[in-house]
């Protein structure tokens, strides 16, 4: 008998992490305020429903995949979802959210019974659709290690970073970093560029010498120096800037919170704060569109 | 019959770079100011002299590794060391200078019918004796092929970044882009302490994901987290925040010059300077030390 | 007959503020949770209660000094003192919290038919002393009118800024700028010094000409330049670098939800922290010690 | 009698300094390599010479306004202007430029028996026609006392900053800090109006608050909150984004040279050249459209 998993929010992450669940023999039944979004899950494979407390009866595990906190906290505190779930289910927040958020429906969760984890991913919607997403697991070891199948199904990387919160402390920290290395890279490549050197060949010696890091590796910002990554496609595609503001934004609240001097990521926020400003088409770019700023 | 190298300036660089070309068969002429140096340059199989013009006399290639551009100007130009080197000898520079230096030197040997590239290194002391450096090689194609012999016999990798300078710009480039994922790195690692993570399980997760950087992988900034690397022995050994000071204060010029935008590199220049200042001793460290900053 | 006045929170800011309104004639009942500070307000000339609820009973107005937003939520909604307060008064709060904050208070004393404005001060502990605190009040006109004569009590200035939660900004943009011009003004200096000029002659200069500002003109951060201020003392007293922190943060917090790009006062967040950091004492020294990061 | 001035540079601020020298009663030889600018001198009551060397006889005083500091040494030493000055004249270079530029003229200077101090002006194009200048001096006291009557006929102030090169370092340290809260007033005024505030209505608070600066009282960067200054006049005339930019490159020289660390200046350096980058016409706009990073 397959486990019965709960799908809450099937967006461009949600969808596809859905679909994979379902093709991989799960038996899905999911949850969404879009009607199209529930006919393209039920061509998936996944049972559907307009209602959230009918979605999570008989649920194993409910998985939630939504735009922000606040949205994760009113819909399972304020609207009751809480109430609804069975007390042998599992609770997965797959959602993008500050440490504190993922702490406080941790609690409330466990003030009802419930078991929960927060498992914010990282790769993307192409990584979505190919289930090769990372997840980022905060709470008890023995409820990430029961997560772990359903995990399986949808990526490539378990990590269990540490207690509740942990998880979204991780993907914070990670995307900081990923955003500091970005425009590092960018003002690098630039800065060769204007005093003459072909940006391939900077490129290239960077790549094998202490510079080298993923923005260069596998996202080169630069147009024309690596075919397939959105530099080379108008910047069309992958991870949009208004994205990546939106996770500078929790790492600047996680660096206030904790008091952390983090100078590179809150620069990182309003670089990516300017870029979109300059031009609102930009904010649904990609985030290594950021290079324009400096052309 | 092997080829006459001239080896001018036997630092803690210099010093095991002429070694290792004596030690594969080149013949070496070393000079430097220091008695000390001179006789480690003898028992490492160099002839050596007390005058650098006098040292050039017969050379094939003419090496320098000095601390400066003002100071490879000044021993070439106002010293009239351009005036003692062999019509047919090939000049190359794997002094770290500004792009503007090695042009205005490689313009002084022109005007004598003299040969000039630019290639400066990186991979540290540790590579310098090991023979594993990378050259970034700015000038004639032609030349920097003929350098590859001599250079092969320092390194383990010879780019070649374009026109003269372009050797300087790629080297300035890359360590602005190391610096600047360094310092980002040591931001997310505390904060991710600060919020109650593992450092050694935070950068496990980063470092399979698309926070990974060569900083990360090979050089972790915190303390104990990989054995063998200076933030786990005190911050002793590996490449001073003075050297990593002063490749920030040739990408602010080259900045200057260029009119590039470089907000993280700029910040970068700033850090370490305040690294230096926070405690005088600090200069002298490893410049992983910037993590002290967040702690 | 004199007005009512509840005053609610008696630290180093609402003490001096409830005494001199009880000094100009007002009938001041005061709350904290302090034994320490009710008895100093008694000496002062207020009636006090240990029981916030009593306190508010036949009150005109309300004033409100605490020590954070989620604290005065807290007392106001969840201790339900909103419940307490006569339909006639105006609560005036003069706590620095985020406009969101504010507003989500104002909203929920609307609901309860209370009038509220938001009017946080500047001008430190000196200045509440001295009855010259300046208020940036954010809230209906008519209330802002109306709380005039208590505000004008405790200080020189009294600003409507706008709409509920404007006078929240106006505080949080001006401390921003002020931190910014404050580490300015010590790059500027420190800079001058290390190039062997006299910080007093710089100054004098800058005083001047078009680096004119705040900082220079009345709180110059290098010692000895000017008597009586913070850094002529050893940074003793004047306004806590954990003060500039708390509001640079709730900057930040607003950059972060009207996706502002601040990136000086982003910056200015991260080099106090740094400077918190680098000597937990300094956390308690004046702001203007941000000097030593640059010494 | 009166002094015989030699007038080297007439551009958009030498060319007003000559006349107003002129107008004083000063007998004025100006130079330029501009047929125009002569004719504009011509007018202005200047005698005129197509030769700098011929400029030069029988001076008292030798004013050099030029755009660089390698230019001011060009003319000096390689074109040996150096050689033409009688030895009893001043030479007064108020060209903006690197304090080691400076030294390295009045080593020159002195090594021929001449007499130098360097007087970098503050107050743009408006004061030089107006005679408003602010003149910062570097050099033998005696000396700046020398050149006191002819400053003061073009300008309000003239200060005495130190030795040689100390007037060019207390420029750059002005500009510098006007430039930091240039940018910290476009900064909050923007964040201010992302919440809702009128910039006027903020700019009044923080005018009277501790966020008071020059660029907030002279010359407020929001357009339509101050008449008659460029933010009110799309940004035209005042002091250009090229200038400033040059300015901020000297500071970043300034900077790398003494091992100063200055955070916010080198972020306003970047800053400004993101703005150039932007879009090439901002370059020649006035350096207070920097607001429109933020908009």
């Amino acid at each position: 008998m397959s486990h019965q998993v709960a799908f809450i929010g099937l967006g461009n992450m949600g969808g596809p992490m859905a679909a994979n669940l379902a093709g991989k023999g799960f038996a899905v039944t999911a949850f969404d305020l879009s009607e199209q979004a529930l006919i393209r899950a039920a061509e998936a494979g996944c049972a559907t429903s307009g209602d959230p407390h009918a979605a999570v009866v008989g649920a194993d595990f409910v998985v939630t995949m939504l735009p922000s906190g606040p949205i994760v906290e009113a819909v399972m505190v304020a609207q009751g979802l809480l109430d609804s779930i069975p007390a042998r289910a599992l609770i997965i927040d797959c959602s993008t959210v500050s440490p504190d958020d993922s702490r406080r429906v941790a609690k409330a969760a466990g003030e009802r019974g419930l078991r929960f984890i927060d498992a914010p991913v990282s790769g993307g919607t192409a990584a979505a659709a190919a289930g090769t997403l990372s997840f980022m697991c905060g709470g008890d070891g023995a409820d990430v290690d029961r997560a772990r199948p359903v995990l399986g199904a949808m990526g490539a990387n378990v990590f269990h970073a540490g207690d509740h919160g942990a998880g979204s402390v991780a993907k914070i920290c990670n995307n900081m970093l990923l955003a500091v290395h970005m425009i590092g890279t960018a003002e690098a490549l630039q800065m060769g560029v204007n005093n003459g050197l072909d940006p391939r060949v900077l490129s290239d010696i960077m790549l094998k010498s202490s510079g080298c890091n993923w923005s260069l590796e596998k996202y080169n910002p630069y147009p024309g120096v690596m075919a397939n990554v959105p530099a080379s496609k108008g910047y069309e595609g992958g991870f949009m800037v208004n994205l990546m503001l939106k996770d500078l934004g929790l790492a600047l609240e996680t660096a206030k919170t904790s008091e952390s001097a983090v100078p590179m990521g809150a620069l990182a926020q309003s670089l990516y704060a300017m870029l979109k400003h300059s031009d609102r088409e930009l904010g649904g770019k990609d985030f290594s569109s950021v290079l324009r700023l400096f052309q």
